[in-house]
């Protein structure tokens, strides 16, 4: 299969891609006539594509996410690559393919992230954060394997969610170590919900971000991830006013550190202070990590990085 | 008894009032002595007041909120009276006074408040609404009785808080009548439930406010609500996810309406919206007519009023 | 006549609309050629139309707002419907129709409103104010029977002006009932006096506006209102200095609360206070009803409402 | 006559100094006993001061502003110079001294900086712009001779406004020259009244401004300008919604340049951006000479000025 | 040759005018076919351009800016001017024209700005800040000829840098003249080295900057300024802690005077602080008068100004 | 000896401390009489203390910071210990005290810590930017060894400013190792060089800040250090615009993120992201420890903490 980005001008090309996105558009010409403008997507990049000979049938058929098998050839518009699809039909199971491979995808297997994250829950040694933790796992479900951490600021791709968490246990471990004061319970069951509940917050598939969801919008996955340690405990008939049941809640609803950045309290203990710097040290690096990967080759400058304070990046010569 | 806003310099004075606030502190002289700093209060008004001769004995006797019998005199310091405590004992029960004719109070009895907020609450048609907002009625006990709405921003006074929901309660059944398609249970659930958690965030006992609570401080109000209303929902079976729980949790949260005020999602449905309204109205007319009501007589501007942009209020002369 | 909301696809419809917006534009072709990009609206909403073959006549005669005759068919153009004029002329006279009929307007005629403002008027005991606003009443003429309140924040309607004012007056008598300590001659004056200069601050027809005026620009509808009862107290020989003339002007100048909001001063009696919180309420839950009654029927949530934060509003299933 | 900035400690002192504030104060002794706490000032700065032995007469006898003959010591207070008042009493007419020679003053005598104001106001060559600012000049009377500009910010002292007047007619004569497409006459004329009222927002005698008058809380001194233009041209039968009245009442408005500094419509003519940029050069510049003069001889940074970010200024030495 | 500002519609147009941008787009007929969308200026103005038949030559050889001679027709398009070129050469040495003729430029002949800034240099009676001075012009070379003061904010044009220096130089002579207490060495040199390193930080070609520079990006024109006071006083033996080394340094940082403009420090001496007060109103008064010079001879408004709080301008009609 | 931390009143002390502050007052006695008000402290933590009887001799003798052995009381004041000095004089060579054996330190030798930056800069590949940072050495000297990383926000402690920077590289070398795409040269050399001009912008002695130094008020200690790498370029003829050197000046000047924080260039390159990721996370986790480590053994909350918004922190109390 041709991998995207080495797509050339004028080249034939024949494969399965996924559809990212596929919307039903009209030319302007008169009467105008129906097209599909359709972003294809592998693991190396995307194009813009359009199938102009689209059918009612077709207008039914193709929603994204979906795997494709297309046949066209690459074109020159606006000094931008662009694919004419000439064939399109979606893939059959019998084609062999597995739409994973082509979803942008944190670099380590949703399994082993979703194993280490457990594996660290295992290590708290309080066991009404377990139960928490579980209680939470439960509501969770299988999104674990798949959802991204948000919508376009940082690990928007598949499993981003697991891949952030994981690697904030990682910086965890070593902060624990360096300042052995921290309580690591606390802190190890903080990154575990700080961002749980973003899988009911967010629309998601194959770790694209369609929307964000009814109770996203009204309620937020900081207040919801609140909620659900507040079930669990009714549930399980732990006491709210607890210290520890507080200091959890606390870690949660502070880990964004400031009101203007969705935070109504701020940090008060050094937990949930570690927390908040361990959450934006990994998602501040994995942005501009993300966007000087996916830079054209021929550039120097990224395009604006809308996490990290609308700045391009500069990829060094090294001269 | 003498009101001591009609207290007189060199006046001598025998009587019962609060004692609302009692401090050790020592005199500059050398060695320096131990004397009580005390603020009794009334009704009418409140007046600093020094117990010189403090004994051993007295330093265990008098804490804050404590109903007391001193004699005394009335003395200029500073150019602002000042109460000189000869004699001070704490009052008796057969002394046959109550406290609560000592404390500035909600100008309706508290028991009529409750009441009127209870019969508000029964006239929500929707039976799950009813049954967690009679939750968070458990969860509170005789609080709603005495509590005062905050700290010292707007109605800091003996059942502050029911008088706050009353009122606003009023208002919103004119609000209702003028636009019939708000959802009236939606906001009467949410008057009652807004401030509801402040008898958790705030430690305070006959309407003052000592100090913020460990929740209050790590949590807040809005978040401890919301919790109230998960905790009730989990308890009696309800969906966490259906429209009225999440719209009720929506009301809670958005009702401070921006981040720097505390909510960190804002009103968007027009029931929330009509509760921010109706809070800040009710709060800041009255935080206006407080500090009207309890201004010097001699004065034509009342002391910067925090919550009103820390700004004075002129007294027209109606001239 | 069909309502502009129940077109659909492929109908033919005739019958007289307002004219709401008209453009000269040129299509695409080589060479291009100028058509008519129309708005049509009617009391239930409105669409957009085309007028392809638009005369060099044509274009000196259609000018919104204006009441026209057309002829034409729905059609959908890229997932909306749009109007295809065949055949448009303005309307006559004889035709019978009144362009008011076809314009969004304020649920009460405009000569009840104009009454219970003037009546309202009337029942203010100081004499002196009663000149002021008559002296306004007479600068504003008949704008009070049709301004909007505003360009597009809220009340932008025929008549948007007016109604506003009549709702205020209204949550003023209960304001004014809850809280007695209030000076209801000036509330009342305030209330009527506040926008009455957006007739000068905003040219408008027929409840549109098209622009900010002159003055409008260099001065703002606050500064406007103040010279105004300037001008009214000068020419009757009132004391620009005495309290009753300053306290109107600073219920003028201080309604909008804070600098940014356009107050260069803050509410420092409780009669402006109430004003701006009455303002406040009445605008922005008008803001809440228009959003969510003109929205589309099978939306869920509004498009963003630029007068409450930006925020999409939700339309509860009731389930 | 010793100037106060060359007092030395010990030294023996009679002579005539300006009673700037006098309070009363009570020792820390049981009993109490009163004194007056007294700042004497000359043109050369000010010291502290007590009147340890101050009659009921005396505490009846001393206001500020007011010309005393004093007798006393110079004493060493933490680390700073204090005056020990042995004898006072208010300088009687036959003593011979005037009060303003012992204010800190404008550098150049208020009836010079007056006659250039005025002479300035008579080349203005539009004739309704004239009769307006000498409808201004009326109402301010003799206050302009001797008024300062503001409490503290900058220009704080006797004829402070007037000086301020002149210095920005002297800048706008250059920028005028530089750039001739501004209009004169609008520059003068905006000069002139952008601050005139602060002769009736103040409260102030001899330059020291005590407080804020009633007028000038509620309605701030840019609202009084822009009303006594109005009480002009209405009085004068001049058309308010003429553009020359609408400029000079935008002149005023926008000379603050933004709402957070006072300002709700920015500036939109050129004359009007150019009052605002000659106003601040001024008012800065001003307030870092005053004090960079006024700052002990042995010290390298003076106090933070509140005017100019609260910054401290440093002296170059110059080495 | 015909100027552009007097273009009318169907005029014929032969002429030599400054191409200054040239890019290639494509058409929407099928297949998209390549011409060149052209800005053509001169001194009195730009038009839109659109060479239809451009060929694959003519794409390797239109780069602005350039001189170009076009031939073509005046057409009306979206009610604008746009110009319809049929044919067009690069302008040949033998025509005889200098490219800067047509370009936008200061009103003081380029040599005559750098003479003057040069002289004013010589009048520094500091020697080391003239050899610091004389370094930085070493490093400017040429570009202080042409190079503008900003992309677009003030004084964009050919040589802005330099006419916004020596107007600078005027106020400051008359600003030291009124105020004898600044330090003349100080704020010249100030002045003729605060934008002194937007040669570095901008990249522009005849009075047009088409990008921030890699420096520029990176670093800014203060950082670099300061860089190059260090440079030249490491080169010559100079004590970069010496008193008049950082002081030149701190004008140079502090001349945006908040950090949210590019200062890290404030002004904390008076001649840094009229560097800045001169810097903005010569800055801002060049951006009204250019707003207002440029705009359509039909419009009372201009366009808004983004200099300028984004606020469009009133040309007075002086009725 | 003693450790202050253990004091208990009444007890009496001969001990040696650290004198920290030391500054001559008056009693309000008549007339008052000079006494000293000292601060002294050990590794423990510090008390106030009071030598009533200072002759003219000991004003001049005792100057903080300095080691003296004392003689005393503890007493009672207000609640809080302090400590009568009967007798006082300076610690002399023979005593046989080191007076580093007082002050509060970072918990690893200074040697040490310098030891091991020198160590992370000799790994550095690039030999331009280790002769920068040597050059940097050779301008701190032996203040390295000593200074504290700020007057009171983190690391307000002997030798904190090299602790800073050894757990700043820990904590790099973690990260650099979860993510190889970092460039590690400019990562050491950003760290090590990133608050290296503090001991130029500070005044301190034995870790303790007086005051911000002249060129650390003007200038700033990131100017510095940025001036410092030019200084040390130019020296050693090193290209300033090549692109090791500006990205170096860029990892210095964007370490503090924000304008408000005193970074006018925001990160452009992961690097420079990376070490104001770094920095904050040092420095926020050390105040939180600090504030925990130092608080009153009976109290759950510390004072706020100026650098973590000015919150206080919790001490769990594990239950």
């Amino acid at each position: 299969m041709t991998l995207i980005q080495s797509f050339t001008e004028g080249q034939e090309i024949t494969g399965f891609y996924l559809l990212k996105s596929s919307t039903i558009k009209q030319t302007n010409a008169t009467p105008p006539k129906d097209y599909l403008d359709i972003i294809l997507s592998d693991t190396s990049g995307e194009i813009s594509a359009k199938y102009w000979d689209a059918s009612a049938a077709d207008k039914e058929t193709f929603f994204a996410p979906m795997l494709v098998k297309v046949r066209g050839v690459v074109q020159l518009y606006r000094e931008r690559l662009q694919f004419k699809v000439n064939k399109i039909r979606p893939a059959a199971e019998e084609d062999g393919y597995h739409i994973t491979d082509f979803v942008r995808s944190a670099p380590v297997p949703p399994n082993d992230l979703v194993y280490a994250i457990k594996t660290a829950a295992s290590t708290i040694q309080d066991t009404d954060m377990q139960v928490i933790i579980d209680h939470c796992f439960g509501k969770v479900g299988d999104k674990l394997l798949h959802y991204p951490a948000a919508k376009g600021m940082h690990h928007a791709f598949y499993a981003g969610l697991a891949y952030h968490m994981t690697r904030m246990l990682e910086l965890a471990e070593f902060v624990c170590m360096q300042r052995p004061f921290l309580n690591r319970d606390l802190l190890v069951a903080g990154i575990i919900l700080h961002d749980i509940a973003k899988t009911e917050e967010l629309t998601a598939e194959l770790g694209i971000v369609s929307e964000y969801s009814f109770t996203g919008k009204l309620l937020g996955h900081i207040p919801l991830a609140a909620s659900w340690v507040t079930e669990a405990a009714t549930q399980y008939g732990m006491d709210l006013n607890s210290e520890k049941i507080v200091l959890l809640q606390h870690m949660i609803l502070a880990h964004h550190n400031l009101p203007e950045w969705g935070s109504t309290v701020q940090p008060q203990i050094p937990e949930a202070l570690a927390l908040h710097l361990i959450d934006q040290m990994d998602a501040k690096l994995q942005a501009a990590e993300d966007a000087l990967a996916t830079m054209p080759a021929n550039e120097d400058w990224t395009a604006p990085v809308r996490a990290l304070e609308n700045k391009s990046f500069y990829r060094a010569k090294g001269n």
